[in-house]
């Protein structure tokens, strides 16, 4: 198959530290490819990629994230080339939905973002715009707000596992955090787990933007001591040995999460995750065998759930990510996603 | 005739301080109305307007100027209520004529800034998506890197005279350089204008960026005295009183601007206007009878070109405004353009 992967333009594929979307494309553009498909990845000229890599901008625009005129260069020069293609997926949010709607090759879109409020709103209607348009989804729960958009498929992320060591043994010294430093993620709620239970807790997070730093000024940084820990934003190598080590991550968000790439990354390296009940936080983990889910993030502090999550079998929960979230799984969601996209645009 | 007038988002109509794009849309809007139109003007709900005004944000979203998923939201309110006009007229710039493409209703879109380099090849582009949209230059000079795009009409902007007092008598105490702190405006030339002819000179300009920053504190500041006065940015006000007062207007633009809204403001005053050669100056200006053009800026300095000008007779240089830079001519102008759509699209 020819397929067309647009990427958003702003950090290279893959990303060096912080950029989710721009990692799950990366692994399914070299799987595309891996698999025999004819692949074009439209992205920076700094990125890394097994596909044809087909560029506007020699270096990605980091410092003009978000604008318009950058990115439409990036989306306009893939509309025009669309008719080489058997199928082009979107990956870049509603502006590549929008020009969905100029393109007479089939085209499928991955939501990647949350449908609640506002952008919810906007992605109903530019999906009148653009009616040939189909929807691919990360996770069954972000369809919620807007099950009636024309959804063709759901394809949850993926991990390289080959990065990703396995840990045989439970336990470990400390509590984890990783994530970005936001109200939705829930670093306080972490450390108020941390302060209630006693046990050392580290957080490792984005923190660059304005809001992030303020969030941190006032919720974070005034509870730091010897025992709980602010290590930062950190690379993958870094992230890798904060997860062998810990003896479990908490995943206390109090948001509609699409996906929750951190919580796959955990269960990888066969470490537990306790997670609040939010998201798509129940077809990643089941309650139990590949992790601890909780309904109120208050019973996180309770000793009888870190025990539950020690006795969690390293192995089972490893075993689970190599089955349900390896690239060769999402690779071929992706490949029954497009023929489906193909069908159905006749 | 129904027209949906699509403004840019950014500022209200018509804009407090800095904004020519929003000023003429607000005339335009005002006097389409006037002429018995059905006028539906889509701009931020802190606008001011004759037309029936259509907003998704109470408030002009400036602190997010050029983002994407600002400027869509906007733009699919329009959109999606094309149907509803016998012709859509765009302001917005590249994703507005991008949209053009989504739309059944005539569409046409009037191109506010250059085309040369970047943004010339992308409006190509861009026109390639949105084969049936119908382009509006605001001068001739404006098309000629990019002769070929679907151009129907040139509609020049225009100024509401009213708000712009004549004065009788040409002289004054002082040269006047009215604009934005850039080097294509050229505020730096007209310093050396007044450092070589030992005249006064009033800079007024708009300098909030930091390149704009960066620009004045390297080739304005250094240089500023008694005789060489930075003002600041001013109101509309200021502005007249400064245009009032002043001997001549220095426009040593060094780019192809492609209209030049402050000649006609000071050529509405009955100010004469002293500019190089460049852009759609030979448009506006008619050498030796209604303004003084020079080919290259040092030609400023001459004694001779500074008597040329003082020797214009303001009552032809206000009265040439009056005849092809009212509201009414360029109202009239952009009917025509809107009926030459309909027409043109079928």
């Amino acid at each position: 198959m020819r397929v067309g992967v647009i990427c958003p333009v702003w950090f290279p594929v893959p990303p060096e530290a912080y950029g989710g979307i721009e990692r799950v494309v990366a692994l399914l553009a070299d799987g595309l490819v891996a698999e025999g498909h004819e692949v074009t990845l439209f992205a920076s000229g700094d990125s890394q990629t097994r596909a044809r890599l087909e560029s506007v901008f020699d270096n990605a625009p980091s410092e003009w994230i978000g604008h318009t005129f950058w990115e439409m260069q990036h989306l306009v020069n893939a509309v025009l080339r669309a008719q080489e293609f058997d199928v082009v997926n979107d990956h870049t949010g509603l502006l590549g939905l929008a020009f969905g709607g100029l393109v007479d090759t089939p085209f499928c879109h991955t939501v990647h973002g949350p449908l609640e409020g506002r952008p919810g709103r906007l992605y109903e209607e530019v999906v009148r715009l653009a009616p040939d348009t189909k929807l691919i989804s990360i996770s069954l729960n972000q369809r919620k707000p807007k099950l009636h958009l024309p959804w063709i498929a759901n394809c949850p992320n993926a991990l390289d596992l080959s990065v990703y060591p396995f840990r045989r043994k439970s336990g470990g010294d400390y509590l984890l955090f990783l994530g970005r430093m936001s109200p939705d993620k829930g670093a306080h709620r972490a450390l108020a787990v941390a302060l209630e239970t006693e046990l050392p807790l580290k957080i490792a997070a984005k923190c660059r933007e304005p809001l992030e730093i303020r969030y941190f000024d006032e919720f974070i940084r005034p509870h730091l001591n010897d025992s709980i820990e602010y290590v930062g934003e950190v690379g993958h190598a870094d992230k890798v040995e904060l997860l062998m080590g810990a003896r479990a991550l908490l995943h206390p968000i109090d948001w509609e999460e699409p996906f929750g790439l951190v919580a796959i990354e955990a269960m990888a390296c066969g470490t537990p995750v306790i997670a609040t009940r939010r998201g798509a936080v129940p077809e990643i983990i089941e309650h139990g065998r590949t992790g601890i889910i909780v309904d109120q993030y208050r019973e996180m502090e309770d000793p009888a759930t870190l025990e539950q999550a020690d006795a969690l079998d390293p192995a089972v929960i490893r075993q689970e990510i190599e089955e349900r979230f390896s690239p060769q799984r999402m690779v071929a969601d992706y490949v029954a996603a497009y023929e489906a996209t193909i069908e159905a645009t006749g």
